[in-house]
């Protein structure tokens, strides 16, 4: 071990740290605040391992975990983008690819490419790892809306249309988990608690 | 897929949502806040993929990953225990095993006994997985602690033969890291930020 490497490692990590400040749009389950980047990553981590069967067959379980840990790491330079919010969408990616240059860039070499080849592929939903991880991303904030009476959905006055493309990303990833959430977004709108079409 | 293990499924994963809210004594590396076990869950998921060379050769990274997003859930019912609070662990094992019993027991059986079966490694650091996994969790709030002045060693009167047994748990799973964390608690106590023995 250098010290040098080490250190590096170290900053890295008190530098990440700052995820735990990033908030979302959605809130915890009880709807008592909203939940932050670091939260909602372990959150995903632990739908990973409890829903891994619904994965498609052969998928490496432990790369889906790692992918979802670091998915959001680039939101500390980059801010939280709503999914429904268009106009927050332009420039995203150009300043994600920069946040990630840097954050992961404080790692050693040999450490920073397969962390952001991690993100590249999350992002790309380019195997089966990324989709599943993917549709996780994608179904956890639907089962937190459904629970706390639309939450987001009515607050940012989000459609049943809207949401169902965001089921066809679960579905891509995990059909069973598309077909559960299809029926929770079903379910909400006849609750009152998401805009038909 | 079976409604019925799947509704088990979300079903715990709505309950351990909870974990956002069970609040650890030690802070954020900036000091704004005190830290929840969720964000913390994450964080040490992130030690353990970017401090993994100094595992035991052989080690197995997933399990460890896993076992340190699982490792806090029976707090949900059980609370946060102050490593350094003596008072407060009577009792505690006891808890967290009726914890562990509940929360792992919403899930289909053949999901709920592997990890109860991770929970108990990681608490009996039985395998060279469990002591890695156990010397990260211990290794962060020192780093943190370091960072913020001494963050709660001052402000719970901790003193450094106190760290020094937690150190001794770290040099257990990973040595080299055991030997940093030796410099930080030398460090804390000359810049008056822990009080010497």
């Amino acid at each position: 071990m250098s010290d040098a490497r080490l250190h590096a490692q170290i900053d890295f990590l008190i530098e990440i740290d700052k995820l735990k400040r990033v908030i979302r749009r959605n809130t915890l389950m009880d709807g008592s605040r909203r939940e932050n980047d670091a939260e909602h990553s372990w959150y995903l981590g632990m739908l990973a391992m409890t829903l891994a069967e619904y994965a498609p067959p052969e998928t490496d379980l432990a790369r889906v975990v790692a992918m979802l840990l670091v998915h959001d790491i680039v939101e500390i330079d980059a801010g939280d983008t709503f999914i429904y919010d268009d106009s927050l969408a332009a420039g995203q990616a150009e300043r994600e690819r920069a946040a990630a240059e840097r954050i992961f860039g404080l790692l050693p070499e040999d450490q920073a490419a397969p962390l952001r080849e991690l993100w590249d592929e999350f992002e790309e939903r380019r195997t089966p790892e990324a989709r599943f991880a993917k549709a996780l991303d994608r179904i956890a904030p639907m089962i937190a809306n459904h629970r706390t009476e639309g939450g987001t959905w009515p607050l940012y006055k989000v459609t049943q249309a809207q949401v169902m493309e965001k089921v066809k990303i679960i579905e891509e990833g995990a059909p069973e988990l598309g077909a559960y959430a299809a029926r929770l977004v079903e379910q909400s709108v006849r609750q009152g608690h998401l805009a038909p079409s």
